[in-house]
């Protein structure tokens, strides 16, 4: 039993990291849309915040009416009751990771949760 | 009050985001070590899974002893009481974003925790 799990990701339409890394206090997910493609849905979530970090590309989302531009570099935090969908721009890709976490499950965090060896 | 915070983040040594994002469930930094340089320390967590994503560049981790690899497309999820280092390689820098959430935080996911509208 080690304290580590590594997981390698190359470039695919979306990875579900939970399992393979056995995560306890989130799921990550790794996902590329193509070009003038969307996520085929809109969706909130009962629980969990999303953070949505975009690694390349660009395109925008649709929370709650409100349109955003997106592109490399960008992060954006969604509450849980946000309606959000996902969309390419129509002349790039998009690749993005997603994080799920519990809301106002973070207790302490950085210096005040780390021990110094 | 909207239900999302979006903030973009430029190439620099360290970025820390739960404040700018108004992150409840997590802290997320981003972080660029230079070539030939670490992690002026040794550390664990007292509650905090944390999950590192390579982004670009090479470099290392030493975990309890272990010497662990690292290049862009990785991820490492190290458990509270992994005690932890992180090294640039010699010849390149390294950046990556360090997710921190409570262990055993999480509990329901993706299709479990979604509403589909």
């Amino acid at each position: 039993m080690t304290n580590y799990k590594k997981v390698s990701v190359e470039n695919a339409p979306r990875v579900e990291l939970h399992d393979q890394l056995e995560l306890t206090g989130a799921e990550i997910s790794y996902n590329t849309i193509d070009a003038g493609g969307c996520v085929p849905f809109i969706h909130s979530h009962k629980q969990n915040e999303e953070i949505y970090y975009i690694l390349s590309g660009s395109g925008k989302a649709i929370i709650d009416n409100d349109e955003i531009d997106l592109v490399a570099g960008d992060f954006i935090k969604i509450s849980p009751n946000g309606a959000r969908q996902f969309f390419a721009s129509k002349e790039n890709s998009i690749s993005y990771i997603c994080i799920q976490v519990k809301e106002n499950s973070l207790e302490e965090f950085t210096a005040n949760d780390a021990i110094i060896k």
